[in-house]
C-alpha cells in the first residue's frame, strides 16, 4: 500500500520531508512516478490534473494540503465512495486572523496613502469602536477571524448559509438576510468556501448593497470575484477600495488592471501559508485511522462542498 | 480673570467650540488678543512664541494642548512658580495603541512592500509570538501600547529611566541595562519624552546594538532621532527599516532623503490626535481647581522634564 503526493504546480519538497521526519518508513511515492496505481489507498493532494483519479482503482482518501477542497471536488470524475479530506490547523487560522486585522488597520489608519504618496497629507483615521466589520462565511477562519476583531474593539456581524450562533457575533443567514448584513458593513470580509453557489458572489448588486465607502476584503478564492464588477463600484466612488490576496489567475497577469488601480491592494496570496510540519501529523493520524478502518477527521460534505 | 488660547501655529477653532460648549461664560481671549496681560491666570498653550510668559504678571498654569510638554519646557524664561500641566487622556494612548499594532503588522507582514511594487512576490511573515518589541519609555503611551501587544500576542520588553514593574512585560532600566533590551528587539518603538537627556537618544551605537535586521518605530517626536544616523544603518543594511511619524521639521521638507528612501516608511504625524471635546473637561477641571487654590491633575515634574 502506497501514500502518493500529488502536487504538480507546487514543489512538494518541504511536504516530503516533512513526511518522512514523521513516518521514516511511509512508502512514498510522488506523481507522476508511480510504481502500481492499484497500490495508491492515500493521496495527499494540491491541483491534481483532473481525471486522473478514475486510475487509481483502489484509491481511499484524497487529503487535500491545505483547507481549501475546491481544487479537489471541481473534477466531477472522483467516484462518490473516495473521501475528501481537509486542513484544520489552528495556526493557519491564526495567521489568517492576523492577516485580516493587518488589512483593516492598513485601511483605517490610511498607511497605504501615507507610505506610498511621498507627500505630508494628515488625514483622520476611523476607530475600530466606530468600525461595523462583515465576515461573510462563519467556519473555522471565519470564527478565528471574527474573534481576533473583536479582541481589538471592532463591531463584529457574521453571515453564513445556514444559521449560526456566535459569542459577541452579531449572525445573519441565508439569501433573506444578506441585503440586512450588508447594509452596515464599513468593511466587508470574504471567508467563504468555493462552492457552485459562493462563486461569483461578490458582484456588482452585493457591493451595491454595501455602504457608501465600504471597504472589500477578498482572502478566500479569486473566484468569488467578478472583478470588472469590483473595478466599477470602485471607480464610481461607490466603495473606498479593496484589498486582495486571492485571483482568479494566480500569479495575477501583469497586465492586469487591479495592478495600477490605487485603490486595490494586491497581495500575492500570503494570508496564510500552510506549514507541513503542523499539518504532517494530522494528515498522517488520518492515514493511519484509514489503514485501522476507523472513522476520518475533517472529512468534507461533498453535497455541501466543503 | 481670563483664559487665554495660545496657538499661534495650529487654528484653535475646535478648541474654543469645546470650551464654549462645556462652559458657555468662560472669560476666553485668544492670542495676540489680550485685553489686559495682568488678568490673565491660566493658559491653554500649544508652541507658543518663546519668551511671551514674561509678559503675563499674574500667570498660574500653562496647560499643554496635548501629551508633550517639551513644546512648553523648552522656553527657558517661564518663571519657575508657573505650573505645567499635560493631557492624559484614554482615546489618545488608545489611538497611539493602535497605530503602533497597525505599523508592526504592516511590518511582519510586509504589506508596504506588496502593496506597492506591483508584482507577484510571495515572501514569508513573522508572526507576533516570534517578535519581541521594545518599548522605550513607560509612560501612560508605553504601558498603554504595551498592553495592545501583549493581547495580540507579541513578546513585549519595556525600557525606562527610572525602574518600573508592568504585568506582562520584562522591564529594563537606566543606562546600564539599556544594551541588554536593546539587543533582543527585534522592533524599537520609541515613546520617550522629549527631555535634554533624552534628545538624539535614537543615534548610531543605539541602532547598532539592536540585533541585525530590526525594524525602528519613531512615535514620540523627531528631536529624538539623529536622521543621518538612522539612514546610514538602513543603507548599511544592519536595519531593515523605520516607520516615523514624527520629524525634526513639520511638515516633514519636500526635499528630504526619508521620502524617497524605500524602508523608510513617513507618515504625517497622525498616531493620536487629540480631539478637544474629550480633552476640554479635564483642561476646565483644572482651571476650577487652580480658581479653589486646590492641586492640580497631571502636573508635569520640570526637573525631569515630563
Amino acid at each position: 500500500m502506497s501514500f502518493l503526493i500529488i502536487s504538480p504546480k507546487k514543489d512538494p519538497k518541504a511536504w516530503i520531508e516533512a513526511l518522512k521526519a514523521e513516518a521514516p518508513d511511509l512508502d512514498l511515492e510522488v506523481y507522476p512516478q508511480v510504481k502500481d496505481p492499484s497500490k495508491v489507498e492515500y493521496v495527499l493532494s494540491w491541483r491534481h490534473p483532473h481525471g486522473i483519479y478514475r486510475d487509481f482503482k483502489n484509491l481511499k482518501v484524497i487529503a487535500s494540503m491545505g483547507a481549501g477542497i475546491d481544487h479537489i471536488i471541481s473534477d466531477k470524475e472522483i467516484p462518490e465512495h473516495i473521501q475528501i479530506t481537509r486542513v484544520v490547523d489552528e495556526q493557519l487560522t491564526k495567521d489568517m486572523s492576523v492577516f485580516v486585522l493587518s488589512l483593516i488597520l492598513e485601511h483605517l489608519r490610511n498607511l497605504a496613502q501615507h507610505h506610498s504618496q511621498n507627500e505630508w497629507k494628515p488625514t483622520s483615521y476611523q476607530l475600530p469602536e466606530d468600525t461595523q466589520v462583515g465576515i461573510m462565511g462563519m467556519g473555522v477562519l471565519g470564527v478565528g477571524v471574527a474573534e481576533k476583531l473583536i479582541q481589538n474593539k471592532f463591531n463584529v456581524t457574521g453571515w453564513s448559509r445556514t444559521k449560526k450562533e456566535i459569542l459577541g457575533v452579531t449572525t445573519y443567514h441565508g439569501d433573506e438576510q444578506l441585503e440586512e448584513f450588508l447594509r452596515e458593513s464599513r468593511v466587508l470580509v470574504n471567508l467563504l468556501p468555493l462552492t457552485s453557489e459562493t462563486k461569483n458572489v461578490l458582484q456588482k448588486s452585493l457591493f451595491e448593497a454595501l455602504p457608501k465607502g465600504a471597504f472589500v476584503i477578498n482572502v478566500a478564492r479569486g473566484e468569488h470575484l467578478v472583478e470588472d464588477d469590483l473595478i466599477e463600484v470602485i471607480n464610481n466612488g461607490h466603495l473606498a477600495g479593496a484589498a486582495l490576496d486571492v485571483f482568479r489567475k494566480e500569479p495575477l497577469p501583469r497586465e492586469h488592471p487591479f495592478w495600477k488601480n490605487k485603490k486595490i491592494r494586491v497581495s500575492p496570496h500570503i494570508a496564510s501559508i500552510t506549514n507541513p510540519v503542523t499539518v504532517v501529523p494530522q494528515i498522517l493520524e488520518n492515514y493511519e485511522r484509514m489503514k485501522e478502518g476507523k472513522e476520518l477527521k475533517n472529512v468534507v460534505d461533498r453535497e455541501k462542498e466543503y
